[in-house]
């Protein structure tokens, strides 16, 4: 990255990610490593304050990153702010979800620029970005089965639109880290660059797009969005599906995995 | 794979499967070599059993294989039983068909694992299952243009679903072998394992799955099946590619196709 | 190729195509490279005659190429022929859509044999050929962003369904050319063959195609283009999106990048 | 009804409806005049026995009424079982909509017949026959509006497919009731009969369907069922949507509408 | 009609067609009384052609009727040429099917003027036509399950888009004839005219279109063609339906239904 | 209507609509009688801002109305202001559009009261309102096709949804008022009442809904909004009807059907 401040964003409480905009291409940093990164509401609303300043002064590209050298890119949802049993976890207004439609929506295209692990809910965060980059020791794991929690139709679609079926349910069915070179060979990443040399090549790519005509990008971003969102599912289809994840998040095993998460065990589950 | 012992599912005739359960994950083994395995009626109603039975002793996951060391996995469609001219070869009944959604509609993940051959309805038989994992010689043929069988239209689906468009179009078009090297490093399929580890490297797979939440894995399968089978199709387009596959079963070259193979002899085609 | 006298198609003015029928197989080559192969209404009307001959000759295979070494296999849309601002570039009557629905529609596979570079419009219309291979020098790029002009839905479909998403933004957004290599890895394309043998493999390719069920081969085609059509969108999303571009094509970056275009500059874009 | 005997359907606790079979005519009467034949979960079961029982008695067309001379057809919901605040009271595995499948996939028709007011829930059950014939006293109240309901998708696609939308959205916006002969001049209903004609009027044409050709009736129904429930929503469509209606059971004004109704008086609302 | 004049169209066999064109105003008259104006196969190829001569003479409002003070306008199809069983008696190429999409692409409007009965697929082709307009003595009656016949989908929407769904359950699963004043009031069609005023109010209506402007009314006509035909279905749906059909037209009530009209005698159905 | 006084909301230039709030139900009252209430850039704007002001008021129920004893509702589009050929005339932003859409959201319903004349755009503007009461001598006239100008897709979307297709096309293609006893009669307006109670009768019936959950109100029109707009168009049939319409608003009758329009004459077309 060839610009070296990082100012923080002011905000009520610690700022939890740094900021940065330069040549046309603004830079968020997560930066809580104390939580791993963990997409806490703190965090996310930070990150939207942040769009909404990237779009005021007319910034083309964004990219979104954590510092260098970091272990945990992002642990992906904070599992402390997750409701228990009994209430939907992953609603129209949940954090994450509101972060996503943000990215989606943003009218440059944003790049992801991972080092480290990218756990959970953060998995389907790098994944909705436009682009991906990650250094050869990334690894990605998606863990809702892992934590027993019911994924949302939306969220799937992310998942089965950036990656070919069967490693979409590899992933989301084993919950086991993927390494960026498995990924990038899939065309779910676009590139696998040594730590080193990442921050420019990522800034180098951002300022090629960042060149070209802003409108003609904009637009285009806007229309594979909507195809991209174009699976219809039917009423009937829909109401069912919820009535299923209502069952697992009123579950035992719903309850045993935020719990045994919560106690760093391993969660023991029954189907029930 | 860890248990050795394999039980005969009781049926009239001689079985043609393999069944097992251990640590909540059944095993299939095809096993009726003097056939190459086809996908007889009598076959499939064994595995639609088999299944029924792994759901009642809340199997987690499913292992869908041949014997080791076997050459071909499965020839697809038994030929000499599909009809006639003058009617549809791959209607809604047929036993293939009736299997595929079994695999796609059984609450716990399904994954193949290939040694030998795949040939013709196997080969989407086995893209249907949500993983798949091949030995470096395995290979993969689908053969409806060979035979002059106009497939339908979920058939095609479950193609266009798991592979590049492109490859898949190869894949249907050529009806060449395609190796399991380059299906895995487009994402058709999970991963190729030489032949004396793949027992161990699929159990160890499935063994992680059973372990994670059975409930939201199951629920996330149906959701993805659901979007999966959104592609939605006007009355009048539907209407118009049955009549397109109707002129193939009626045309002389079907009958030629069906004809050849049973005589064992290279196919004559005139496009009428 | 083992044919090797090549026909001009009669048509007033100098042709810009040579077309060739053998053993079932009709080749068209582009050979105009004083304009480097692009796409002007008169190659398009040439190559539409060219189909039209193919169908009437029952011609099962179509190899679309360029003159063997050639450094430009084409360099997409006459720039010259756009409209100025104020009018949709891209619309339904637009030479090059005509020509990718001749394609898509024309009863057997035409597989695409590259050489050189593929630049803009020829870019949607190699990746709308069923089947794709190149020379290991061969590039591809997508060069909307770079003129500022705002692509249409049914175009980005194009791009959409061949290529990963991620993969698909980086070659519409970046504008910059990807290697054979890469878009073979992820299944964008059939294969890679060098310069020496590419004629020979893609004409073997396109027999063992001609030699299978012509009629089978042709429902199977119209099927999977239906499917891959069928990403429904609401007309109020699709008038909004119409809006949008309707922005771009009146916008004094749209003008400016035809201006720059053919002052041989570079463009200077402020998204306005 | 040229039958007169009713039997009771054999289950446990008091029998709330009556049933017959004639002629190949199944008839339900609701008959739990205590409670206003409220749709409780208890009445629904029975129902949904008798329409079992109906299908292994091969009944061809099945008749749902209340007994001659009735105020109250039925009352719609038992409100004593809604859900309180915080849980979505109109879930798929809701006993109405739960009933309202049965009688959209029952292989016959079902006519009801209508004498007296029809409420809330009732009002789409009737409106989710296939037939619906009504004394001219009768009239048709959608109360969800009244009581601070948020109703489901599906449950709105029912009104809006039978009713033209200005007159559905005055149905669901005031709740006031509307009459058997203006819903019979829009076409909502087949029919207006005076009450000592209706039970004879609706049995003839029971009779009428059931000479005809059972299985082609079942499966035009079937066709019309799958067409009526086509209307695609997007994924983050359908989300938002739970969303809102997350809100609204939430809601202080959902709890004073149930409580208001429970205690026999207006409810009192503020938005909120 | 103003214009006394009617010419045959010339074609092989005696016509069973007039055609007339006057003011722009093509009129088709059916007269094949003999045969109760059958929809045969040779009536139905009169009638594309006229639409083509229509199309040719630049006519602008086409009328559809039968002679002055006919008892049948149209007996439907013409059963004896109905494939006996085991085949799909309405596909896609099936004339009366043809005939509709004629009809429905005909790029100005198609007005049907109805006097005396319309029975069975003529009343899809009525219900087809932009406008109807009837006698207060004419009456409809929908069929196919009288006749056993399983109905085909586009055949169904015809009925679901301009009927409201009781009213055309009605009419398919009694069979019986409907007023035309009832279809008025529930605004299936358009008008009820006295048969002595009904070719001058007809024709006066096809003035007032003829006299607006072609191209907006024809483009109209075609967008809401589009919008009518976008039920979206599913492909697994589809298939599953065809596959129900194909149970009706296999079934010994299918052949009883054939054989009893032609016996001029009831049928007698088992639902087998 | 019980409240008097009625307020001009503050603008530039003189305000062409009257605005009150009370009991919650909010009215906007047209009032530019000198140009028969077109609906202008100007006009459009200040009900936008009526409309926001209403949002922040927390009003219940929009009326939309013009002064009792009118002989004009609205004339629709204010001619003068569309463009001249070769410009989409209908496009996302045009202002009628605009105020479309924000009658489509409004949170409550939107009720038109209509006396007198509603011709063109101002037919569909009523037509998008939630419910329609009017005057016995209150006519609606669609006039594109009188003007020769290409109706937009979501535009002709609004009738299809409200009327009965055969009546729409009436509407439509003849560019003839009808009366408001026949659009009541077919379900497309929700009531006739003289115009001395009409006042008294729009309001009363605000006032029940106003006193329903207003957020159950709210989400039912919401989800409504999505049902009706869930026609899902192909990108290649969306992009061809666009191409058609092209034609039109190029055509030399669009030329003419705005010059004649102007000059207060009858148009003459010929279809070029
Ligand atoms: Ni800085
Ligand atoms: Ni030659
Ligand atoms: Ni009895």
């Amino acid at each position: 990255m060839p610009h070296t401040s990082l100012h923080r964003t002011p905000m009520q409480g610690p700022a939890q990610i740094l900021t940065d905009i330069s040549d046309g291409i603004g830079t968020i940093t997560l930066h809580h490593e104390a939580k791993r990164n963990a997409l806490s509401e703190h965090m996310v609303q930070e990150m939207i304050q942040a769009f909404d300043q990237f779009k005021q002064a007319d910034v083309r590209v964004a990219i979104l990153r954590a510092l260098p050298g970091i272990k945990v890119w992002s642990a992906g949802h904070d599992v402390t702010e997750l409701p228990a049993g009994g209430h939907d976890p992953l609603s129209w207004q949940d954090s994450l979800r509101t972060l996503i439609r943000e990215v989606e929506v943003f009218p440059g295209p944003v790049i992801a620029l991972i080092e480290g692990g990218v756990w959970g809910g953060a998995c389907e965060l790098v994944f909705a970005c436009d682009m991906v980059v990650a250094t050869p020791e990334a690894t990605f794991a998606a863990t809702p089965a892992k934590l027993g929690v019911p994924y949302n139709v939306t969220g799937l679609l992310t998942f089965l639109n950036v990656a070919p079926p069967h490693i979409a349910k590899e992933l989301l069915f084993t919950g086991r880290p993927m390494t960026a070179a498995r990924l990038e060979r899939q065309g779910v990443i676009n590139g696998v660059v040594p730590a080193e040399h990442i921050g420019a090549h990522v800034f180098e790519m951002a300022r090629t797009i960042a060149q070209n005509a802003p409108l003609a990008v904009s637009v285009m971003k806007e229309q594979l969005r909507i195809l991209a969102g174009a699976n219809a599912v039917s009423p009937g289809d829909f109401e069912r599906i919820q009535s299923l994840r209502r069952v697992v998040y009123n579950s035992q095993d719903y309850a045993e995995g935020i719990q045994a998460f919560k106690e760093k065990r391993l969660p023991h589950y029954h189907g029930e």
